[in-house]
């Protein structure tokens, strides 16, 4: 349970506060498996609603789930050059099963890229059998040294897609449209601004041909990468002879892409939006969207207002102008020996967006008195016509939510006019993504990152770009190949 | 993509018959890893129905979803005597990390009590802190020798409940309770009939006071237990230190009781309602409840029989007559250049329960032909109230398959009168499900096993005990002291 402790606050230090809200928010635990975490119910209950949207909208896009082996022979990761080099120094091994040494040991699966297209290549003979669009819910096992609370975890939860097509320029749409889905749910389900773009060579995903990604800003200015897309071109085709038979009889190599986001995003969530109160939740991810909470002295008032605040939440669920399959989802904090303040300071601190008290004066108006979390604002609303009144209420915070989030990136972007001194200035302190030239070489991309531990976050889509195009490179001053997204990063 | 080859029969060979439809009805495919399975689309389809049914009888019952570490540290799997015992011959090591020899082994979770009551013993100081009702969907490893399609497998998917309560009654009441559950699944969902009752001595859980489980006979007349319910009693808790203090003040141990099914149980769903034109899946659980193919002989009539095909499935799904959330699940195949007998060949292998035949007579006659999987009947139904007409017949075959099963079972399964010579020679030939007596020694179990292969599936629960209890011990002849339901099992 929370204690009524105050939280550190985001000014005095962002890091302390990340953690001490997830932990007294009861969203995640540590475990004593050093580096993995346990995810609590208040915490898998924001991840199951992010599932379920994601989950609708692969599969609206024409994707299937499926279910590959958490166990990959090392061999398979030695297949593909650089996608070997990138995950076997993280990976666990499992060297013994069933009492006895294995002849070959087993990596847990760090991403499935090369077990699930040894699989697509035993289902593939002609182009009558592509595309295959396959996504799988899974756990994944990365050894990181530096963990922490749902953004670098030991283990993880994700989803990976994996598609294979009959040309490049097919597996490049795909590629493009599940960005597309990652920066829908991002905007409109996490309220949460994302810039599109791709990633330089030096920060793709090992084995791929390009890597795009959707980038978030925290409220430490910090960059969050929420999502990636890859376009693997044909590099794991040809190392796990994922051919076909074209329609002229030809044979031929497939396309394939893979795309993935995690369990990470809940902890996007919390630094996007949490507060010193506590963490915010954008309505439609939030497990409880509103909790009422009944007001009494004695024990007939506990009865009566008890009883009022059920039959609010019966009339607010049976309501179906959101759809039948959306109801509003309501709880009653009816608990005994708690005063009404420490049940507040609770659901404020686990961030249920609307709170409704209801004690006799507001019975007797046969009203609630509403609270946002978000804006801490304050009203009485009617009994008549509530539900349509909340849901309404509700789609302004996660609209506010989302506004308010994009304001805070905007007002902490710099666009143009800064020298490399001002750069790393403004990365030794309060932080910023910064658009600026780049001459395209690798370089200058170390000499920052060395000097600032800035990195290019991407290159960012045409829409995200300056009106005028930046000129020089942001490090050596050289004619600017691409505008590029600089910033700190987890 | 199925080829047009005859499955072997039942009758030939039912494990050659389970193997066969299972791959070609593509449910899963096997990997590269020995003992560990592909499951593709159309089995991880089912198994997705699967959990959502028993995802929101969890919920309705209070239970939440939360995760926890794949990964468990050796020394906790040998705090639980019996436990380590029954479990660490079965489990996957990780000895490296990160590239690294680890100071402690990890084990591959192959059951999650130990890692889990840790956790609950964190969380728990006092009495109001009770119940704790948990449960995750994960993946476990038990390294199996023989393993068989999702039946036995090297990993496999599932649910664990996890749940601490102040009492041993409390703890007994949610053990039944989700016993109770998954009869009610297994019966409404599955139509596959199952007995439950408590397991021997011999036949518990590691670790557990007592375990429960609902069994079901397979068609080849073999036992499968579909999900076990166990009451932990107050070993784990003891083990992690996992108390609370009581109203009194006093410090107490906590109950535990942990439960689960499987990906085993579609297998088990395989082995009860295929036949030999491969797989029928209850409607309830069926992706796809309904495909219509469209025929044509011409280019005019594909465009004509394809649209008004279409037309049907949008007629159907815009119905909300079953509730707006569960519409009716229909495709249309109208895929080119591939006969319809070939498609109708191919839905009969994949087990969609009802096909809809719509040719240019069919559609001058605004009706559609329809075929039953279960029973292969056919009949004409017109578009005019189709919907309703459709729901209809799906919840008929429901029904139907459950009361086929439940018929099959009760004819093979022996009730008293049955010589110990008698009862070897049924378990070595049809095999059957015999009630009878048993005098409750381990000594006697452990003959039967060796003598027969069969084993005490469990005592039944009164309502599937026989009228007149038996009197003698099937195996010594001594005074029985239970009635046991004795059988071969997977």
């Amino acid at each position: 349970m929370a204690d009524d402790k105050k939280l550190t606050t985001r000014a005095e230090d962002f890091s302390a506060w990340y953690n001490e809200l997830v932990l007294r928010a009861e969203l995640a635990d540590y475990s004593p498996v050093k580096g993995s975490m346990v995810i609590r119910p208040n915490g898998y209950g924001i991840w199951e609603r992010m599932q379920r949207a994601l989950d609708d909208m692969f599969k609206a896009t024409g994707h299937q789930n499926a279910y590959f082996p958490l166990f990959i022979p090392e061999s398979f990761l030695h297949k593909e050059a650089e996608h070997v080099e990138g995950f076997a120094p993280e990976c666990a091994v499992v060297t013994h099963g069933g009492g006895k040494k294995l002849e070959e040991p087993l990596v847990v699966r760090p991403t499935s890229e090369t077990i699930i297209y040894y699989m697509f290549a035993k289902w593939t003979q002609s182009y009558r059998d592509l595309p295959i669009l396959i996504n799988q819910w899974a756990n994944v096992v990365r050894w990181e040294m530096r963990t922490r609370l749902f953004l670098r975890t030991l283990e993880f939860l994700w989803q990976e897609g994996h598609t294979a097509h009959v040309t490049h320029d097919e597996a490049e749409v795909e590629t493009r449209k599940i960005l597309a889905i990652y920066r829908r749910f991002a905007e409109e389900w996490m309220a949460m601004p994302v810039l599109t773009g791709l990633k330089t060579h030096s920060e793709k995903f090992a084995g791929a041909l390009r890597t795009y990604s959707i980038e978030a800003m925290m409220q430490d200015n910090k960059a969050l990468q929420a999502g990636t897309s890859h376009n693997l071109g044909q590099n794991f085709a040809k190392a796990f002879e994922l051919q076909f038979q074209d329609e002229s009889g030809q044979m031929a190599h497939a396309w394939n892409t893979s795309w993935g986001v995690s369990t990470r995003l809940v902890g996007g969530l919390v630094m996007t939006h949490g507060d010193d109160n506590g963490l915010r939740v954008p309505p439609r991810l939030a497990p409880i969207e509103i909790v009422i909470v009944p007001i009494w002295k004695n024990e007939e008032e506990k009865a009566r207002l008890t009883a009022a605040a059920l039959k609010v939440q019966d009339d607010l669920t049976a309501w179906t102008g959101r759809g039948a399959t959306d109801r509003l989802r309501v709880h009653v904090d009816a608990r005994d020996g708690m005063r009404s303040g420490a049940k507040y300071y609770e659901w404020e601190l686990r961030g249920v967006p609307l709170r409704f008290e209801l004690g006799p004066k507001d019975l007797e108006k046969q009203a609630v008195f509403a609270a946002r979390r978000d804006t801490r604002e304050k009203q009485s609303l009617a009994f008549d016509g509530l539900p349509a009144t909340a849901a309404a209420l509700l789609d302004r915070i996660q609209n506010d939510m989302f506004q308010a989030a994009l304001a805070r990136r905007e007002a902490n972007s710099v666009r143009g006019g800064i020298s490399y001194a001002q750069f790393k200035e403004l990365m030794e302190g309060a932080g910023a993504f910064v658009y600026a030239g780049w001459c395209g070489e690798a370089s200058c991309e170390a000499k920052v990152k060395e000097e600032t531990k800035a990195t290019i976050r991407c290159l960012p889509d045409a829409e995200f770009c300056s009106s005028e195009a930046p000129t020089t490179c942001l490090c050596c001053g050289k004619p600017s190949q691409v505008e590029a997204v600089w910033a700190r990063a987890y």
